[in-house]
């Protein structure tokens, strides 16, 4: 827990159920972050109904720091971003989540220390809290039907945090053995057109030129392993040899 | 609700508690995805623990289709991820949130049906269940935390979606009203700095150049608005002015 600056401190304002808090706290926790701050919590602190609900995040509740003002939450960041469902027609930039995670970073890079400030469940931030951010935090959601909880609303926030600086491929290939050579493709190819030839299934010799592009093509899509190969090589013998009745 | 290839089905694989269902429909229309499909729910279906959880998002839940397995969930589907946390080291394509949403609005854009399988809470998806999907989804979590309950999960899924094609700027700038001009800015550097000069704020001319030059970049750099150059010049003039008691 000493990567402090590392990180946003995730300020909850006047929170009412200490389920809500053990939620947060594990939203947070799956995405890496681990500095929570609690201004004037409803029930106060600690509550009994976090744990159970932090589901293994404990650790972040017990180092949970406790203020009475925003003011006090907030004196040592440099940089304060607060959530917001409604335009509030306040003179603040207002970002998406994701630009929040970009200026997070370079912030993080500048020694600057961030925090991102959460409303109470029932009625969110006051405009007096707004007004101590810097910035406007609005998750872009269904004009017709805005009504994401608070720990869905942390679990977006960590979650940008977390995806920006993460090197998690955005697509792996299908394969842990390795992919199928070329020349292994085209034996496959030719096994199964060899066989294909002794059923008579090219017909006439005008078909025999347009089937075989399509199934080349179709054996090439598939994108087959090596051992994908030697699967389908075993599949062609089997269908090619007389049923064992006719045996 | 008969936009139904225009968006992806969330399927919820034998979910246990009807009150994650209702979270799973308020995650999903806070993104503006109304398509859910039940497979086997464990506690039946309907569920009266599902409408309050659901906090508004009722219309998904009465439109839930439920289905006796997954094969007959995803029938008329024609690319099926599966939502997993662990790698289940099968020949399958793994894709993040976000490329995922990516391929979906390709695969719309193509008349294609998408689908996301979502596993029961305690156990996820089994690898039978698995076998049928095309693509595994993982979100790339905390090593060593990885801990996403199911509304969670959907969020995210359902948030990548939604933000792929979403037009909401990232960043939108502080003010309503007109940005100053430079001459406007220009005209309140003037100002302040024929203030400061008769209270001797320079002191010497060799401290005038970049003192002011200090003063050019912070006014500058504070993007007033039309407006705030107005309230600007209004401070420095009374400022500038003679205390009432000295008056």
């Amino acid at each position: 827990m000493t990567h402090d600056r590392q990180q946003p401190a995730i300020i909850l304002v006047r929170p009412q159920l200490g389920e809500n808090i053990g939620k947060a706290a594990r939203a947070m926790l799956n995405f890496g972050l681990t500095e929570m701050r609690l201004v004037a919590p409803r029930d106060g602190w600690p509550n009994p109904a976090a744990g159970p609900a932090a589901a293994g995040a404990d650790i972040i509740l017990d180092a949970a720091k406790v203020y009475d003002t925003v003011e006090e939450a907030v004196a040592d960041c440099n940089h304060v971003y607060a959530a917001t469902v409604r335009d509030r027609d306040m003179p603040k930039p207002v970002v998406t989540p994701r630009e929040m995670a970009a200026q997070m970073h370079a912030q993080i890079k500048d020694g600057a220390k961030s925090a991102i400030l959460f409303g109470p469940e029932r009625s969110g931030l006051t405009n007096d809290d707004v007004v101590l951010a810097d910035t406007v935090l609005t998750v872009p959601v269904n004009p017709e039907f805005g009504s994401l909880n608070l720990a869905q609303a942390v679990v977006l926030a960590a979650y940008e945090f977390h995806t920006f600086a993460d090197q998690t491929p955005a697509y792996q290939s299908a394969h842990e053995d390795p992919l199928a050579s070329k020349d292994e493709l085209l034996g496959l190819m030719e096994h199964m057109e060899r066989e294909l030839e002794k059923k008579g299934y090219f017909r006439s010799e005008g078909r025999r030129n347009p089937l075989r592009r399509t199934l080349r093509n179709l054996v090439q899509n598939a994108a087959f392993s090596r051992q994908e190969v030697h699967t389908m090589r075993g599949i062609i013998k089997s269908l090619a040899r007389p049923a064992r009745d006719d045996a």
